[in-house]
């Protein structure tokens, strides 16, 4: 079989956040054998998490039965179905396979729920879920070796996690609210009633985003009133209407680059990152190539990775699992 | 007639903003004889400007026809009824009334609309409508001679406009996009989410305020990531969720009192204010004794100013223009 084909079916793989379930049949590796996708998140699926989960995994049923399942996202929050708990850093695959919390269906049906992982040495505690289960998968995808350097992810999302590892551990990550703030000031401040009605499908205005990566400047300071600008180049027509929604996420990704880069160099949060040079974005489209962008700004060279690091993460505490209980 | 007696009517003063319009009967030296307000600004008004202000003074007309009307605010705007241009600074009461631009109604009303102010030496052009007018009356009653030193003056809301005075003239300004902000993330996020249904008259939470404003730090940088504290703190009950808006204010307008410090004292983007230990804050209730918590946080000395600044200004703008055609 040639490598790029997917093995036979090991586990079933739910990728379940806020807004998004994705349901995937997966091999040994993580390689992607089958995918169900629906906007069935957590917010949607609330109080019907065993009924959603049924219907969503009944076409394999049949033929799949028996197979382990492993959840990861948001599922596993206080909102979510079963609760897993945080885990400190560092941590790794094998900490994450063992914080497992197994939850068993009527039809002996088990399902595996990833934990999440708490940084709380810092200004505030930080958390993540779900971004584990990426960072396991890139990690079992680009083994890191004790010899290699530490390595700089940047997982971007409406909650953007920069995050260090090193020795094939998390050691270090910090989350930034950008995507949340540009969708509010975006939809709902008076630069969204300056905007023209939104095309989907319309591409990023790179130069517009470059404008904004510029504005932010390099220090990360002076956001509150740099937002003003978005406003007010159009007020003096040196920006299109059309413009301000790219404007907008250059000025407001520009600015998160900036200040995570500040935070690596000057407060050690991200410290053995501290000289990098280069990162790794785990993330898909046209926002990954926005933060890639925005990273060439200032100076740090970004790679976005393969696709497919949920589906890997998964695979990957499958297999230590089932390493471990041997 | 005791000095805090308003004298005989002299102008009709209207203060009309975006989303609401105060209409005063002023004596001569700008004291509110009778105010009307309503929630017609621009945005409600839109397309019936003369409709609404015909309505507006129907109850004093027939007893003070004649009387000469000054408008200030976004009514000036694009967006407004008689647009006005942006005067560059430095700019006092007499650059003001001779931009002065009159609309006469087919009664034979005149109407004077003041101008804006523009700041294009900056990052970004900056500007205003209405608050010159609030600083001109607040010069008006605290005048400021030549040798006086810089004075800074806040004037908080939707875009807090940071300002420096000298010798009775608007010299430097900065807008702060926080309150929108504010408004967006407590409304439209995940934030928003976490918070119990906002009770209008509950008072600030001044600790929780206060926690904000540490959280913002001294240099202003990494919101983005801050912003993040207002979730994880709930989530580790370190913070209440009846406290996230209080601390999410703190957050942010502790954030923009470091910014503009910042500013004002590494770009001389404020610079006659640089050396600034004291500020006058021209603004009511809740949200002005929020800015005089934070600054005093940051050692900025902060006296609230006597109300009655528009029509202050409005008054002195009258008195001038009168003086000037003469």
């Amino acid at each position: 079989m040639p490598p790029d084909l997917p093995g036979a079916p090991a586990l079933i793989g739910l990728d379940w956040g806020t807004t998004r379930l994705r349901v995937m049949l997966l091999d040994a590796a993580g390689n992607v054998i089958a995918i169900r996708e629906s906007d069935e998140g957590i917010r949607r699926a609330r109080g019907a998490f065993a009924e959603t989960f049924a219907k969503a995994i009944a076409p394999w049923q049949a033929q799949h039965a028996g197979l382990p399942v492993y959840a990861s996202g948001m599922i596993t929050s206080r909102n979510g179905w079963v609760q897993t708990p945080y885990l400190p850093l560092p941590a790794d695959a094998g900490a994450l396979a063992a914080g497992l919390v197994r939850h068993t269906m009527p039809d002996a049906t088990v399902i595996a729920f990833v934990p999440g992982l708490c940084d709380d040495r810092g200004t505030h505690p930080d958390v993540m879920r779900g971004e584990e289960t990426e960072i396991v998968g890139h990690l079992a995808q680009n083994p890191q070796s004790p010899d290699d350097p530490a390595r700089l992810l940047i997982l971007p999302g409406t909650h953007t996690k920069w995050v260090e590892t090193a020795q094939g551990r998390i050691t270090r990550f910090r989350t930034f609210m950008t995507g949340e703030l540009y969708a509010a000031m975006s939809r709902h401040s008076i630069l969204g009633d300056l905007m023209p009605p939104h095309d989907e499908a319309a591409p990023c205005d790179r130069e517009a985003f470059a404008r904004g990566v510029t504005a932010a400047g390099t220090d990360g300071g002076d956001l509150l009133a740099k937002l003003f600008s978005a406003r007010s180049l159009v007020l003096f027509e040196r920006l299109a209407p059309a413009q301000i929604g790219d404007y907008l996420s250059g000025l407001l990704i520009g600015t998160e680059v900036a200040q995570a880069r500040a935070a690596m160099g000057e407060r050690g949060e991200i410290a053995g990152a501290a000289s990098a040079t280069a990162c790794t974005i785990i993330g898909r489209g046209d926002l990954a190539a926005r933060y890639a962008q925005a990273c060439e700004a200032h100076g740090l060279v970004a790679q976005i990775a393969a696709p497919g690091a949920a589906g890997a993460g998964l695979a990957a505490l499958h297999a230590r699992a089932a390493q471990d209980s041997r």
